[in-house]
């Protein structure tokens, strides 16, 4: 909601209430966005090596690990290295955010964990908050800390409750229990989706990471039906991507089996009633 | 904590962190800052007024009926009319930060009632979430307001409980008994402020409206003393205004009387050991 | 012409081309502004003393000696003197636009001789250019400069026509008969003027400098009637200052006695039909 | 010099004197930026055209025909229709900067001809003012064209002398005898630089359009080291392109075949001690 953050999402309806130029932030095309096997970075990287490109090392480079709103599109180790070295270099600061894939959502704490990466910033934020309760994390290596304690507040920044919700669901992490689950419970959930792959003319890709899952439609149009008929059958599922064509599927991490089940019982309806 | 926010307030540890220019705002001297009598608005008005100034209308005048982390300044109608004329004529939108002092703090529900004032905007937020849960309230005249439902939004936006306890909060305007105990309380403290400032040497003026009281000491120093005097005898006072002179008297308007007059002494033995 | 003098000039019609918005500066309403006896400076210098007012010093003050587009107006001294003083105070830059009226145009080199000035940095052009060849000069303090040589220079800077017209420029200056010649020229004017307002209703009042002068008429209108028939009558006059209010007299300093009296006799006549 | 043309330009020295944040301008690879076949255009392309990028189609696309600063870099026209297309497409202005390779410097009076291009500005300076005189031009589209008479100037434009100038170099192009001499000695040159190209070691590529030629050397002290003795010889050369590795030839349109050989001579002489 920030002027900063508003300049870094690719979101045109939120951007568009700023009301003021958005500046600051270049784009770069991300891993896979030219097709396979081209490197989206490499006309960064050489302008970046040469001195009379006009283009300026950034403050710093931020990157998800997996797009989530931008379509479930998963990085592959190798690119986020890339990106990590480039920032390296120029003494840009290297910043994950992994605010929708953190928090166990791919199976481990980080999204990014035996990626090799050393980010200089990690924002966590949702699944944070326990059950939803509002707070965020902002987490900085010490030595590129410039900030004062409470230097940067507000009236309502770490609300109570928040915190209490907050402990308890850090305390899901001290055994690998959670993790176990969630790996099982998004194999599960890739073996049904590929299943309906396979059945549903509607469906042209399913890209997914533990317990994130997209399910990219041939068109916006047949996702939107899929998604209105999931919801009257009594399941929410929203779309994300270019022209709102993928489903996202993010269930809470503590799901029950069956509660799971019964979405993609409704999924693999709907998606039938899409094609 | 926003940039827009950061441009517009006069907290130089805040708006330090923000790490870019803090454009577009332009500070007008408050009521009573060039000293009595004098119209700190004049300037400005022949600014406006003179085609050839350079100076053009702003989008926005933003302004509050009393400066609470100011040094507790109560503002003048006449004075906020004043500056509610200039925006109309310049076709600025005029807006009032009720943040602090809304929500029944001098007495109303708005700090600004009975003052021949109609703003375009009003900003709410502290008192509202009844007990401290985080929400805040921007009432826009739907003539002015240009965004569309769920426009400006973010993950944490109107957490539920808040909106719970901020209609439990709501529901104590519905009759008068907490604005009538507001003003008697108000009374009582200012009553005994009025005292303390006969006999503390420490004390320079004292300034009110309803249960908002400044306690503007001869020194930031002095000021500090007694704050620091009073945190050892158990209760909690911050101070505010140029230099931190000022100490500032919020109290949870559903205070009890015996539970005030214990911090009322407090602050009295405080204040003697600051002289 | 450049985003830094638009935001700088108080000129809309020039400010309107600029497309985006102009920022960075904020005006202090000039000596005499406020009507007489009030100290213009005085909001600004409590502001930027007080660490809770969010003014911050600016980078620099950047003063006219005489506003000669804003309609002749003539500071004082003193009034030029306390601006230096809060640049000082609070180690901004102290600089003097002498464009319009240095190069002997008040009857000295620059405008602000003898006033105990001492400016960071001096802006010089038109007169230095001969006789109209493009030429300007930014003097800098060494200590100030932070510039290597041809750092911020393009194609056309430093034309060589205008270099061998400015060197004899300047050679007018290493005697001292025509700064004598500007100032009995410049009271030959005054006198003429003081007659002028005496007969003519359409004049309000007289300001002036060495050789720049400034009839103040009643109204735009008025002052647009004068230099019409002016035209006619062949001499070029151009209208100045709020409203466009103000005749603004800056024959050549070399100009030679019979011209300077057929182009006053012109105007007596002009302002007579304009009454 | 301007904050605008700092923030397009690609020079760092140049950029560096700006002293504020140089924004607003997004660098797109040059046509062969990225090795032979690349479409240096794809990247950006796809992200215009996609809803969700958070790419917003800029005002303009500016574009040098021949990147004579960048290195005597020759795009094909293939590139430039598809930059023009684009521009096209998201109502974009098309921007050609022909300052340095304009006023038939490649043979024809515009570097663009009859290669299907329609730019909406195109921008000419430097031989526009016949032997040197400031004077520059930037021709709109006048649909395109917002600016009142007089609404964007300043005391120095458009002098005397560089019309008179201006007008008398725009003679040359009244008949063809110019634009055949240009294209004569252009051809000229380029068999001297081939040949030069066999002979010396320092010479990795040379390139040119009409009489403007860029001799890649195999390192930029090579090049320097060239320079430098032809300036000992009585020739000036200067270098451009990523690491000043380029010695860019720009003789006058109007030299003489005997002068010019001479130059070339000495550049063949200069050339063989950098090897």
């Amino acid at each position: 909601m920030t002027l900063g953050a508003l300049a870094c999402t690719g979101n045109g309806l939120h951007r568009g209430v700023a009301g003021v130029s958005l500046d600051h932030v270049t784009r770069v095309p991300y891993d896979g966005y030219l097709g396979d096997g081209v490197d989206t970075l490499e006309g960064l990287r050489r302008q970046l090596a040469d001195p009379s490109s006009g283009v300026v090392p950034p403050a710093a480079f931020i990157v998800e690990v997996i797009q989530a709103e931008g379509g479930v599109n998963v990085a592959t180790a190798e690119w986020l290295r890339a990106v990590q070295e480039m920032a390296r270099e120029h003494d840009s600061l290297f910043i994950i955010d992994d605010i929708q894939v953190g928090m166990g959502r791919t199976g481990t704490f980080f999204s990014f964990e035996k990626m090799g990466l050393d980010p200089d910033i990690v924002v966590l934020a949702k699944g944070l908050g326990g059950y939803g309760t509002p707070i965020a994390m902002v987490m900085i290596k010490p030595e590129r800390d410039k900030w004062g304690p409470g230097e940067h507040t507000g009236t309502f920044r770490g609300p109570g409750l928040s915190f209490i919700a907050g402990a308890e669901a850090l305390s899901f992490f001290e055994d690998d229990a959670l993790m176990k689950d969630v790996v099982s419970k998004g194999a599960r959930t890739d073996e049904r989706l590929a299943a309906m792959a396979k059945k549903h003319g509607a469906i042209k890709a399913v890209r997914s990471a533990g317990m994130i899952h997209g399910v990219e439609c041939t068109s916006g149009a047949a996702a939107n039906k899929a998604i209105n008929a999931a919801f009257e059958a009594g399941a929410i599922f929203s779309t994300c991507g270019p022209g709102g064509r993928v489903i996202k599927l993010i269930a809470p991490l503590t799901i029950e089996d069956d509660v799971l089940d019964k979405g993609l019982d409704i999924l693999d309806k709907s998606l039938a009633k899409a094609s």
